[in-house]
């Protein structure tokens, strides 16, 4: 792949992934920068570092606070946040103005390509159902999460936006993280496992053992390879790329995992600091200990992403820096300029998994929304 | 509470808790020995340190391989094992030689107060359920752990006893894990919470608010308070002293835990080899970091609980060594002699909480029972 030259500054460098490049000048995305912990003026930096690796960024926010930004980037005032509210789903319908449905909008009226949301997935979610609506023949919209974990990311899904799952949303799930994995990760043919409590087919609940028996019976088409069932203990362990599970197990091992990150490394810190002859020990390891905390970044994954939908969202964690902010956007772009709407769709066609008769309402769904980032 | 005396080593007050001591000549424990890691003597050596703590001990296994033990512990022979097998709850039924039945039927008899046993939780729970049965007005066994939290112990439940559960299975979870913190881990007035995708009441799926309004709306007649749902990162942060979720999801928790664990303690140390002056680092933050190291340990919490039963089981885990299997009969023999089943029993009845028609059979149970370890 090819490389975008002598003017990419190292953290550029180290955004653009191989593959990154490409393409990249066709996609607009729509960033919604309301609700970062660091304020509008943080997200529009990264926008200004993603713009500067090829992004075409349309920046939705407070454009006083944001100020003058250089070419590539769009900035259309929207200084109306949804992102704090206690039901992002009731606010999303009823604040047209906000930043965040502005951002919808200028996405579903093919303004924009994809979504880039700092004010949290709620808003993300709420904003994209009511107004990108979900991609044809996709029953939920899923949350995914590339996970922090060394060498080779593992993405798990669904991690919050449905509490509840049937067999046929986790088949879709499957189906639109291997897309996702595909195309924005450069994953060639996808490991796909269902979360459970054992690996024999027979380990899980009723929904699990009957997703397992789909998945492994009618087969992807190609799309994926259906490695089985995969215990918490392996989630980290490489065994899939792809991870399927209903969105409060998921939000529960991905909340778990960061939980046990911040105690254990808290602990080790805590050890450092426990004697004369620790913290000359601590000091000497630490800029090995910091390579360890930087493969663990979660900023580098660019955040969650929000499948299912006509265009893909992304939404970066609140409390990221810039860097994470560009990266949101240049997965949001690679997503959009390498079709991974077009693609899943194309993939459930063929597996025959697309819902036939397309029903239920957008208010139905949102009832169902997590309140709360 | 008064300590042992004089006699007892490091090894023995470290595992004696206090108020462990207290009427510990009563109840004789029954234990498996076959399945651990390190062989039915390992088993046995942790019985003798029990013993010498002042635990009576009932030992099932190979009376070869365990050869003379001092007075406290009485060997049976038992040499035939179902620990390795595929399906334990076949094994358990098809085998009255088989040690875990032979202690779990001592149990059943009366011969001995409560079960411990080296062989997995699939031949624990099969044997038991088989042989001990459920007590009265109890719907599904459940598997809590002690988290090896710092500090403060948390305990979840279920970890996989049975993969589906409904709410008057989780209602129940509640009383039988806040009795087991209040007796065992004395715990004066356990909080109580539900592991779910958020804080609020709303959050979850169908089970968890139904779950929630349950255990908010009747009340636990003081046997514990209820603190709401619980968030996966919270679990570790002490909001909880009992945590009540599906086994599926316990599972999912508890291995994705020790995954998390291992993979950080791993990237910890190999950054501590990884130059010259690291390798000094790490050798100078050693000694400190085995203290986080033992604060961790699983061996000091005995291993996982098989509450719902008549009497108590206890399941260490197979790699254990002596110390771990010494705690586990020091737990059981305090869960037997302060009446853990008959205080979860009261609780249940005050609040109203038992099954009121026993009904289902032990084979139907036994069709969901974990295949293996």
């Amino acid at each position: 792949m090819a490389s975008r030259g002598a003017s990419s500054s190292p953290v550029e460098r180290e955004l653009v992934r191989p593959g990154d490049t490409e393409n990249l000048s066709e996609p607009v995305i729509a960033v919604d920068c309301n609700g970062a912990d660091l304020g509008p003026a943080e997200v529009a930096a990264g926008a200004v570092i993603a713009a500067k690796a090829g992004a075409r960024v349309m920046l939705f926010g407070p454009a006083q606070e944001i100020g003058e930004l250089p070419t590539g980037v769009e900035v259309v005032d929207a200084p109306v946040s949804i992102a704090k509210s206690a039901d992002p789903a009731a606010a999303a319908r009823a604040t047209p103005e906000a930043s965040i449905v502005k951002a919808a909008r200028a996405v579903a009226d093919g303004r924009a390509q994809a979504l880039v949301c700092a004010g949290g997935t709620g808003a993300a979610l709420a904003a994209g159902l009511f107004n990108i609506k979900r991609a044809h023949g996709i029953y939920r919209p899923a949350l995914a999460i590339s996970l922090p974990v060394p060498k080779r990311p593992v993405t798990l899904l669904d991690v919050g936006a449905n509490a509840e799952a049937r067999r046929e949303h986790l088949v879709q799930f499957a189906f639109m993280g291997a897309a996702f994995a595909k195309t924005v990760l450069g994953v060639e043919r996808p490991r796909v496992g269902l979360l459970s409590n054992g690996e024999e087919a027979t380990r899980g609940n009723a929904l699990i053992m009957e997703t397992h028996v789909e998945l492994a019976g009618t087969g992807s088409g190609g799309a994926f390879e259906f490695v089985g069932n995969v215990e918490g203990g392996d989630l980290l362990e490489g065994v899939a790329d792809v991870i399927v599970t209903d969105g409060m197990t998921g939000n529960i091992a991905l909340k778990l995992m960061e939980g046990v990150s911040r105690t254990l490394l808290g602990a080790v810190r805590d050890a450092a600091m426990s004697s004369t002859r620790a913290k000359l020990g601590g000091a000497l390891l630490r800029p090995a200990l910091r390579e360890v905390r930087g493969e663990l970044d979660p900023e580098g994954h660019g955040g969650a992403y929000l499948l299912g939908l006509r265009s893909l969202g992304v939404v970066p964690h609140g409390r990221f820096t810039r860097r994470g902010f560009a990266q949101a956007i240049l997965r949001a772009q690679r997503g959009a300029s390498e079709d991974l709407v077009g693609r899943t769709q194309i993939a459930l066609e063929q597996a025959g998994a697309l819902r036939s008769r397309v029903g239920g309402s957008s208010s139905a769904l949102a009832a169902s929304l997590p309140q709360a980032r």
